[in-house]
Order: C-alpha cells, then sequence, then structure tokens
C-alpha cells in the first residue's frame, strides 16, 4: 500500500502533475511522472522517471505498463508524444499538441473551426512584418509562434520604429503578427471531454495578469450573462470534437464588448482553472483524471463565488494568508525565485460580496509581499 | 522536492493518517508515520517508521526532528506517547488519551463536567454486575472498559438470563455496565482548538451504525435547532478547555427528544467528519493541521447538504459512485475485506433535497454490493 501501482503517466512534474497526481490519489490511481530531474514538485506523489525529451527508450521505458499517459506542458515534443503512443495512449490526443504548440495553426484552426480571433498574419520576413502591419495597423503584436509562454516571446508595436528593434529581438524565430484587441477583459473556459464524447463546462473564469503571469482569477466572471456563457460553451465543444479531444482544455478569450474573440488555448489542466478545486463541486483535476481514466465526468457547476491568486516568487507567512476567511492554500514546495509560481491561495464564499472581501484582504497581503521581495 | 521534510509526526498509518497527510501536503507541511507495518493507506503519502508501540527507541527515533506527533487512533499505549513526549510534544495532549481510553473514567470525566450521560456503573464481580442492573435496570449495555470500537465488546443485556451469558464471555477484563438509552438519533459535533485557545465546532452530523459501524452520517443533522447546536458546542468546547485540547476532537452524542446525552469522544479526527473535506469551508483534516502546526483555525461553515457513506468490505466499481451526481470518491488503497471500511463516499449538493436523492442512489448501490459480497 505504499501508493497503488501507476495507472497514469504525466510528462512533466511540476504542480500541474502534483495536482492530478492528488485528485488521482482520491481515486486511488497512482501516477507516474516524466522529468528532466527528481526535483519536481510532483516527486511527493508518485515515482519521476528522468529523462530528456528525445530519449526514446526512456519514454518508452516511463509509459510501459501504465493505461494512459496525459502531461501537463502543452509544449511536449510532438515526436515523444508519438514515441509514447507505440506504448501506451495518449490523452488528449497528439493532435491537440499540434494545434496549440504553434500561434499560427492554433489561429489557422480556430478561424477554420468558424472561431473569431484577432487579425493575424505570418512574419517569415522584414518585409512580410512591413506588410503584416500595413495591414494590421497600430498597435499590433509580434509574437514567436512557438514556446511562448507568461509573456514571453512577445514585443508590442506601437508605431514604426518599433519595427526594427523588434525584428532584431526576434528575427530567425518563426513569427506571427496579431492586432492589438482593445479587450475589456480576458476569460477563461475550462472545459472536459470524456471518452464517450460527453463534454462539461465549467462558469467562465476572468482573469488578470501582470508582467505577463496571471495573477488573478475569478469565478463566475462578473456579470457573467447565459449568453456568454453559451458562446463560450459552443466554442469550447467545437475545439474538443474537431480535435476528438479527451481530457481538460482550456481556452484563453477576449470579451470585447460582450463579444468573444478566441485567443489561445492549452491542452491541459490551467492556472485560471485551480479555483475549481474548491469552488466547484468537481475540480478541473479531478475531472482530467475522471476523463483520461475513462470514468464519468463530475458536475462543473460552482457552488458560490470565488477567486484565486497566484503566490509568485516568495510567499508570504502561511498564518497570515489561512486567517482570511474562506481561504485554502496550496504551496508546490518550490523554492522561491523571483517570477516562479510557487503557489496559490483561493478565497470562496456563498456571496459574491463576502468573496470579494476575502479577495482584498488577499490580494493586500500578497501585493505587500511583492512589494517587499523587490 | 520529493515531499517536504516532514514536520508532523502520526501514531498509526490508516485512513485517517492518509487524510491527514493529504491537508498537510497542501500546506507543503510533510508527515512520518509509525506503525507496525509499511503496507499502510499513508504509506503513499510519507515515510513509515516501523516499530511496536512498546519499543521505546523506535519511538524516540520516529519523533526525532519532528515539531509535533499527533495520533489517528485514541488507543495508542499512554507509555508509548509519553516516551515520545519526552523528545516532541505531543498534541492532542496525553490527558486526552487517558480520559478517552476507558469508559469509566470517560463518563465520569464527562459528568464531573456537569455533562448528561447514560447512568453506568462499574462492574468488576458477578454480584457488581447484578448490583448494577438491579440500579439501571433493563434493557441494559454491559461494555468493556478498554479497546472496544466499532460496536466490539458490547453486549445488550435484556432479561436476567442474559446476565450469566454476557459475563461468561466479557469476564476478566475491566466492564461498565450503562443504562440502554432509548435515543432518537446519534449525532456527533466535531470540533477544533487551536494552540491559542481558539475553538470552532463544525455544525451536527447525524449518524447511522448497523452492525456497529458507522454507515451512513447526514450534515446538517435534520432539523437541527440552534438551540441543539448551542448545547452541543458548549459541551465540546467544556471537553476541549478542561484537556487543554489541541486538534479536532470528536464527541458522540445521542438526541433523545431533543435533550442531548454525552455518549464518547474521540481524541482525534472522526470517520464521521469526513464530509467535511467537501461540505465545510474547512475540512476535519485541514483543521487538525492547522490547529497542531500552531495556524489559524479554518471556517467550520457548511456549504450546503452533505452525506456520506462508507464502502465497507468492499468497493461498488467506481464508474458507477462517480455517476452519482455530486459525489466525491475517498478510496484507501486497502485490499478488501469483510467489514474493513476501504473508502467512503461524500455526496454535496445545495438543497437537501437534492443532497438527500444523491444520498438515496449512493445507498442503493452501496446497499447492492453489500448483498452481493454476501
Amino acid at each position: 500500500m505504499s501508493g497503488a501501482a501507476p495507472r497514469i503517466g504525466v510528462l512533466g512534474a511540476g504542480q500541474l502533475g502534483l495536482m492530478l497526481a492528488q485528485a488521482a490519489r482520491d481515486l486511488d490511481i497512482g501516477c507516474r511522472f516524466y522529468a528532466e530531474t527528481t526535483d519536481v514538485p510532483a516527486a511527493s506523489m508518485g515515482p519521476v522517471i528522468t529523462g530528456a525529451m528525445d530519449d526514446d527508450e526512456r519514454l518508452a521505458r516511463f509509459a510501459d505498463g501504465l493505461e494512459v499517459v496525459t502531461y501537463e506542458w502543452e509544449n511536449v515534443p510532438v515526436p515523444a508524444a508519438r514515441r509514447i503512443e507505440e506504448v501506451t495512449p495518449v490523452q488528449p490526443t497528439v493532435r491537440a499538441l499540434e494545434a496549440s504548440q504553434d500561434r499560427l495553426t492554433e489561429k489557422a484552426f480556430f478561424t477554420g473551426l468558424g472561431e473569431q480571433t484577432a487579425r493575424f498574419a505570418p512574419v517569415d520576413s522584414r518585409e512580410a512584418l512591413d506588410d503584416a502591419i500595413a495591414d494590421l495597423g497600430f498597435p499590433a503584436v509580434l509574437k514567436t509562434r512557438r514556446l511562448g509562454y507568461d509573456g514571453k516571446g512577445q514585443l508590442v508595436l506601437l508605431k514604426p520604429a518599433d519595427l526594427d528593434s523588434a525584428w532584431l529581438a526576434l528575427n530567425g524565430l518563426p513569427l506571427i503578427a496579431e492586432e492589438w484587441v482593445p479587450f475589456d477583459r480576458e476569460l477563461s473556459i475550462i472545459a472536459v471531454r470524456g471518452r464517450d464524447g460527453s463534454i462539461a463546462c465549467y462558469p467562465l473564469i476572468e482573469n488578470s495578469h501582470r508582467a505577463g503571469i496571471l495573477r488573478l482569477s475569478q469565478a463566475p466572471a462578473a456579470n457573467l450573462t447565459g449568453q456568454t456563457q453559451a458562446a463560450a460553451e459552443r466554442c469550447a465543444t467545437r475545439v474538443l470534437t474537431a480535435l476528438d479531444y479527451v481530457g481538460v482544455l482550456a481556452i484563453e478569450l477576449f470579451d470585447v464588448g460582450g463579444n468573444l474573440l478566441v485567443n489561445e488555448m492549452a491542452p491541459r489542466v490551467h492556472n485560471s482553472g485551480h479555483l475549481t478545486i474548491e469552488a466547484a463541486v468537481t475540480g478541473q483535476f479531478e475531472n482530467h483524471v475522471r476523463a483520461i481514466g475513462g470514468l464519468p465526468l463530475g458536475d462543473t457547476g460552482l457552488r458560490g463565488f470565488a477567486a484565486m491568486v497566484n503566490l509568485i516568487g516568495d510567499q508570504p507567512p502561511t498564518a497570515e494568508l489561512l486567517a482570511i476567511p474562506g481561504a485554502r492554500l496550496h504551496l508546490y514546495g518550490k523554492s522561491p525565485r523571483p517570477g516562479r509560481k510557487v503557489g496559490h491561495v483561493t478565497v470562496c464564499a456563498a456571496t459574491e460580496e463576502q468573496a470579494r472581501d476575502s479577495q482584498r484582504q488577499l490580494e493586500a497581503i500578497v501585493g505587500r509581499q511583492a512589494n517587499e521581495s523587490r
């Protein structure tokens, strides 16, 4: 009983892998992880096989005997996933990885499904950048097509003089230019699809970023209408179905005057969905485990109002965080480092007013900590 | 990061230890366990030191370097707890162990605090049994003073002829006779006291046993009045304060026409409190960790209506259980065996009607399974 024999494999072993394994533990489903080192948050929950993403032999050994392999990281190299597929099913599908790893492919995939996105153009030369901006106008954003996260690999273009410097910074990599969308807010829809094709969506979550990193999520999104929720669910359903997807998917959306534009997707559990652990009847981590395990999906309804704040760089004193009404703390066991997500706190309450009050207390503590660590 | 260095030690490593460690994990607090074998549910959450309860050297080694040692089992031998106290603080206090291990001491402790209990008398001879019954009348219950649990070591006395057979079965052990209480229902109050003396109580839980084993808990108890809740909280507060208690305590009560009689207490997290994991703002396991860790207590309020059903002997198919609306499954990783608690399911809902509906579905599945395993 030193843990159930692993049935689920996870590529990556950070906090998402940790929380997946915590949810799986309740169902007596053990997890095994694949990572470059054993010094990872998920190591407290199951064995870690160390290896590189191009080590075919290690990957096959990792996958051997598992029921299913999933990933906590959308930049898993497609050849690694394909290598594993020879041994063990990979969920979500490799197609989901392919569709989400390249911003150009992703945007084309969304528009192909009839979804609205910011206008965009591929940029593979200095001239192509000029042409793209001539079409999109200022402001615009120049992004690397691959491996961008938390705002990395993105430059905002405000005026003609910005083109040279942006090109200097990013050229050599495949790029995409996108029109700047004057959005009112950023939303995310977390959705899950089971092996049998059943789909469930969480209520829309409202997200605030700073310096490209998610700081705050609120659920449900303020003033959420049934119409907006239905539009987001339609979008998620189209994406999930087109990819024959199994597991949790997150789609980031721009809300522009009530109209939703699709920004990007992550084929995995998502930071903005962490609050579902306490705020929903069934959390995103358990629903991912249920989906890839061929089990019935759990109710995605919210149990009240909630907000989540990331602990970035360092953590305020535990006692201060736990003194906030309705606060639940999740520490990942990572050593502090600037810009690093070391944990999160979710506050839940029966009323929106109580939730906002706890959220303000939480933001005050976390904000003070951020200032002190400068 | 293969788990935080253990700060909390737990004597025992069953499902209560497992769920304590799961709650501690979220706070990045590691646990170490002391048990007779490593084949135990909690082994998936931290290192297990194996040893006997009278092995002073192993006990001291187990406790070395920990911040606090707690227990998941009220029959921890007092000398073992005292041995550990020489090295590391033990919470709840050893006095709580002493007060709860002997039914006679326990009843005397309750009545000394002014609490009402069933009438009782010590029985240390056949004559004393006659005298006790002359006083208490029929029906009565003859119980071993120590080491009874799940209905073991108890015999009901209905008529004079039962005295001989009961005496034959139990004599040689210290005994207690208790009047039979014609209770309307059994309730439990789960309470927690912090290091700073602060106290929080969960709403009363209503419990149903069969064959001496808890089958079903419902929260809040049906038709719970503020008066009944207040009476239970006064009782819990007196007990916690008298014992200078730190941690979660469970008190079992008989409800007799709205009047509460104290039956017994368990100086630990309790099976009837498992539903607080999902049904309360803060679960009993997290609150125990908070209390013994010197952290602020969490809100004990309920977030709706809930019921918990134990999985005893064997578990029904996971997929059937997870298909019940609002169901959350906890499997302990134990192999099936008649009478063994292998897991539990909690159903939560916003309304009492929804919760009862899910409860009925759950009981139908679990009841069918119980019949099939006969």
